[in-house]
């Protein structure tokens, strides 16, 4: 007998028939006599619908009243899984965020999970019964409703996986596992057994969006162990865990990318102590994320060339905060490119081991790809590169790290 | 300055253009200086949506689970509120029932409000700020969601009027008042400008369908004074209060008539003490509501005809009933007839005159109409007839009472 908590997302209750077709699932597990608390989303279309009514109604609406509002989703969803499982003969009840309770901060539309009471769901499960949760939503130390901001649900499961500490969190999803890279760019893609957080959270925050960000690095920190699953088809999925439990052969577990960046470079900055942190203290204070950051020195030795790269959406409010800036800082002249793609090759096995990198930056130069900007940590090299190279990168860098499935 | 609480029922928040009207209405009392408790339903089709999809997952579902999904509808409409009345400038802050608290009993699907904790509102009124609170919604001594049945937001309101001692309940609505009969048959209907809760409480239960009969009892109860109006026209509406604040001229208030009646009669049942409870308590037990009464000594002196009315939809069951308990009633056969109306002639000033009932029977007669049942109130006076003969009868006595407007 294991404790579980399953997650299943918007599309995978979109309607009565897939809720019936979760409970079903349910049953099984619940039938091999674990304990089980099913955390789920609004189903598909809902929150939509509702934050849509919200911005009709105000463009600057209250974030209190808006939790109020898109909250009712997930509310519909655990009444009508409770309703389905009962229907089969599997006893269960239904928790809204603060029946649970799952205390949040109070930043409403953003909250973060702060405790979870678990006594309740204790009570649920030595009454033999499966407890239904509403994901995505909470309460605040005002009595009032919060939600978690987009994808929360992923991290009501995770939180609620590490409070009752469960044995594991399966989170069910339209894809059936975590691969090595995107089969639409890959078609010999592998799907993985196995990944370590670290890992994850560089695929995730890199564009194979499987799991929400935050979910990963809550896992990672409360070491709970998460099954990627399909929730259509009853095939095994990618386990994310430790280090410890996840034994892969390669290297290299993946290779991700991501479109939607933007380069800027600052030509001739006059080189002074402190000088950085002038560069980009404006940008944060403008809420605009900096990820890859280069210098390099130029021939004089006085003056350098500092390039960055911001979302390809905060690319405009960059460049003017830049120029507002131009006094202060002291650079001759700004270039931005937003037709770049950063590439990334992850692999904790690359920490005990040598050439990984030049693995990397031989296979694109043999194609004829120029690399932009480089930046490394210890379980991954990115570097940015032409848009237009994509595809063809990623196929080469698969093929090389040997990740290639075994042709059928 | 007043204290008032004002209901708006599906309809009248049926989009968000209509829920901004409403935000509207409520800042012209807001700005005249009056404390405001808003209380709402959810939006028009929502409810019958979310009963729909309980229905779909199963058709024995628990209630308990039922009232979590079927309350989200008034969820969505306080948060959208009180977002909109925040656009136009007014204060405003969103309710849900057990935030409130609105503690009911713990019978899911049609709980009964049994207290309202008022401190909140009234802290909200402090502050200056409309509250806008979820009806036909509370809590139950288990903590879980519960709600009133069909129509309980008129409910909700009067109790919260009550709660909070209001000085007055507006409930708004898609008709503009009540009225003397059914102006759909009675082109000539007058709109009332009151009506006492006793003459409601008939108008309400046989058929003119304003305000919800246990919303109505409720007021009566607690002296609650209680407005109806039109959600869409800014009218004059229908005060319904207590006798001392009601003035009307005639001694009939209105004629009503309830269609989906049904007569059933037991011929020659042997006539012993005891007999009537013998014939009732089987129907009772089967949870039909016996309507009309009525029993004919016979000639023989030792068995008696009797005869009842139930609704349309129980004919069968009470049919049904009675030939399964024919042996211990001890009656010869049974008579039914589906195709009857309950017609009444309600006025509480018919107390303190005479021939009221006399004036309804010469009436009928004259238009050749046939009685089957008589029953009579200290206010009102009803009888079944043919259901042919309805709007014939209903604009005979609509006239015969003086009720009739003058022609414009």
């Amino acid at each position: 007998m294991a404790r579980l908590v399953k997650k299943f997302g918007g599309t995978s209750v979109g309607d009565i028939g897939r809720i019936r077709n979760v409970a079903g699932r349910i049953k099984k597990a619940y039938d091999e006599g674990h304990e089980i608390a099913v955390v789920v989303s609004a189903m598909a279309g809902t929150t939509n619908k509702l934050i849509d009514f919200c911005r009709d109604a105000s463009s600057l609406h209250d974030a209190r009243e808006y939790d109020t509002v898109v909250a009712a989703g997930e509310q519909i969803t655990v009444g009508l899984l409770a309703i389905c499982l009962q229907e089969i003969g599997v006893p269960a009840r239904s928790f809204l965020g603060w029946q649970v309770a799952i205390k949040t901060s109070s930043i409403h539309g953003s909250a973060r999970i702060e405790e979870i009471e678990g006594a309740a769901l204790e009570q649920c499960f030595k009454e033999n019964r499966v407890a239904v949760v509403a994901g995505f939503q909470g309460i605040g130390a005002d009595g009032r409703l919060t939600t978690l901001g987009r994808g929360g649900s992923d991290t009501s499961a995770v939180a609620l996986a590490a409070a009752l500490k469960a044995d594991r969190c399966d989170i069910y999803t339209d894809v059936d596992g975590v691969y090595t890279t995107d089969p639409r760019i890959v078609p010999l893609a592998r799907k993985l057994d196995g990944i370590t957080y670290e890992e994850m959270l560089e695929m995730a925050s890199l564009g194979a969006k499987v799991l929400q960000t935050r979910s990963v690095a809550l896992a990672m920190k409360y070491g709970v162990r998460v099954c990627v699953l399909s929730s259509f088809e009853d095939v095994p999925g990618t386990l994310v865990a430790g280090e410890d439990e996840i034994m892969e052969q390669e290297v290299v577990t993946g290779i991700a990318y991501t479109s939607g960046e933007a380069k800027v470079t600052m030509v001739s900055v006059k080189d002074r102590p402190g000088k950085v942190a002038q560069i980009f203290a404006p940008l944060a204070a403008t809420n605009i994320n900096v990820d890859m950051i280069v210098q390099n020195i130029s021939g004089d030795g006085a003056s350098t060339d500092v390039t960055f790269t911001v979302p390809e959406e905060d690319l405009k409010r960059a460049v003017q905060v830049m120029e507002a800036n131009k006094e202060s800082i002291r650079y001759d002249h700004l270039l931005f490119d937003d037709n770049v793609v950063k590439l990334s090759v992850i692999g904790v096995g690359m920490r005990s081991h040598a050439g990984v990198a030049q693995l990397m930056f031989d296979t694109l130069a043999d194609k004829g790809i120029n690399i932009d900007v480089i930046s490394t940590s210890e379980i991954k090299i990115s570097v940015l590169i032409q848009a237009d190279y994509t595809e063809l990168a990623v196929r080469a860098l698969h093929t090389a790290y040997g990740l290639d499935a075994d042709k059928a």
